[in-house]
């Protein structure tokens, strides 16, 4: 599949998947060999976006490849700045979805309280810090990248180890090493916030698992010693 | 679209769109030449309502414009009022939408926590004052829409920019320059409500978002500098 | 639509309305003029069930009218009970419906915090005391229903002004004049119980609401004054 | 239908009855004439899982029977410790459905607060304790297995009467006589769950039922004495 495919499909997918409505998020991919990003249009709605009306925009400066097409959307110099910061990654989804959202509004991380988060998620996601004014009412979008990584960098987190960021008062982000896994990290996330936030009507306390279970899991589904799923020598079908 | 078709879509669209079912709320639509009102006629199940059903009743004393159609809805007075009020508004919606009437049974103001409310919202969306016994047993329906619109002025607060209410221990009101942007304001009321709910399963204490990003929101998608959109100029669709 | 087919379709709406799966939850209606009354047969899954399985018991006694057929819901007796009782009623429906059983389960009356429950039922949804161990050792079904019936003599309640009641540690019955009506009742309890746990996540505090809002709302809708809907007269369709 | 058809279909109902998604999760059966277990491939998706595909593995060992196959399921070891243990079992299933899996993460029993649990399980459905850092880092899925037995043993359960296990930090295993009972009890697990929750977020307080009734409900649906259902000669279709 070509980028503009997979990109149109990502944008459409987060709509299938729950995760977005009217003209809410958005999906991007990276082609780094052209240092160019394909993203969705701003203020679209998904059930009317067309492939040909995603807009591309240079890497390097945000500038647009077809000045007369669509503007691009709003978010776009947060992808940027997540690409230019993260050579690794390929795709950027960005939604307002319910559960993740609702973490985002209260300012939390979301802490690994269950194999399930541990299978994608080598820790805690976290949520930034609060943008200042002058953040805010300066180059906003972009300031928000900044922020997320920041974060990052503040923890020592790798990003492909944990493809996911709250941001305060806003919504998340998810990113993966393509536009595919992106989406996945998001449909993950925003499952593992309804079962952490299932889990605080049962108990407010906070019940973080282990490293060494967080690890068993982490490894075993993911980089070169994983033994889930049926590997390349194999994989039949 | 003329009014009728408007009305008639915009009543089906609440069911569509998850906030209505049996008979429960109403979608009117007024017509500022005329001095008319349209709005779903009382009792009459969604999924019966016919287009020819809906009732016509004159802005200025609510008098039924054909004399042997349809009774038209019981809160009829209450949009009349909110018609006579604010001149800049064209359409209404009424639903016991399960989230925001929860905000309603608890009498809470619907507190701005994040992005997504400022991308609609200016600020809480407030709830109304308990109408009193005299309130209750006079003309009720219509005192409903006095308390809404003393609220608002009472705070100060331009109906526009915030497009709903909750009514105290009912259910939410919205509005719009049309009958459509009303619909979709009462979708994304209810959406907020839930993502507020949630929020507050995780932490009791509310988290109002600061103003500075609040404006930063709201203005990037509305009023004459947004800059979020393809803007009239831009659109190709 | 006679006896049989009403029922039938009962309890299919009762699938349909999402208050029932697998065998849980059952329907009956009563015929005053023969004293026979119809309901699901024990264990069949709903969609199994056909028009011509359900069972026919005699008012009286409960003894079959057609002793080579399938066994009634173990349920039966509890129906017969209120039938018996009052004889206003014409139909019953069971549900373990999920949020109105969790109110059973917690042992909590649904409290009246707003219009949407007082459009139905005129106060507070009752929950029944615990059985005691004769209670549940012997005739464990009809006791049922003479704990329903005892709890409605308590506290005078007309059981068609609060059509439905909470078994502790159990779940909902509904009633009706007519089984379709005990079929709404059933789905407006859930719909109800569901919105009053969302206040329930907002304040742990009830927000009952005043008498003269409750009985506005109740006597606007029902009986002799109510000036809801088309009334008769009026009606086009 | 055979073992291949029924343990293709268990796994396929994960999917309709919503407690698995993406690759999550595991339906095994067990042939106890030829000591052979058939389970789902490990990391295949649910869409594209075709019956063929299905690993079958030696009870005793664990060891493949079709060596150039697909890897089986990485929670095997689990699934035969389980079968060995409970020579009464034939089918086991494995979930991270969202609500049995919210009290695996705060390491809570499910309560058994009402009838609708009685029905199907005789008493509160353990939560295992916590793996030991050995434990995980040793032949961690199979001592998964050892710790449900453990726990079952400790606790003087009968497994066929409380046919479910909450794994603590992970997430449900059910089983039963037949797969379709495990998936049958995996299916009411979740929806049990649900209950609680919601009865959580009404009160902290649990609200255990008394044994009478427990095993009121319980005897009346199973066992050798059961009146509910038809039994095999009343039996019309």
């Amino acid at each position: 599949m070509n980028c503009q495919a997979a990109c149109f499909k990502a944008n459409r997918d987060l709509v299938t998947n729950g995760l977005a409505q009217f003209t809410w998020g958005n999906a991007s991919i990276v082609d780094r060999a052209e240092n160019i990003v394909l993203i969705k249009p701003s203020g679209v709605a998904y059930e009317r976006l067309t492939e040909t009306e995603l807009v591309a925009v240079r890497l390097g400066d945000g500038s647009l490849v077809n000045t007369d097409g669509l503007r691009p959307s709003s978010d776009t110099p947060t992808h940027l700045v997540l690409y230019r910061s993260w050579p690794q990654i390929g795709g950027i989804v960005h939604t307002h979805s319910e559960y993740a959202t609702a973490y985002s509004q209260v300012e939390m991380d979301l802490i690994a309280e269950g194999t399930t988060h541990a299978d994608y998620f080598r820790g805690d996601i976290p949520c930034t810090r609060q943008l200042t004014l002058d953040e805010v009412n300066g180059a906003y979008e972009e300031n928000t990248g900044h922020c997320i990584v920041e974060e990052f960098t503040r923890r020592d987190i790798n990003p492909l180890e944990i493809p996911a960021c709250l941001i305060r008062q806003h919504g998340p982000f998810s990113w993966g090493k393509t536009v595919e896994d992106a989406v996945h990290h998001a449909t993950v996330l925003e499952r593992l916030a309804r079962m952490a936030l299932h889990s605080r009507c049962l108990s407010q306390q906070f019940h973080r698992i282990p490293n060494f279970l967080l690890d068993r899991h982490y490894l075993r589904k993911n980089g070169p010693a994983a033994s889930y799923g049926q590997g390349s020598a194999l994989k039949k079908n």
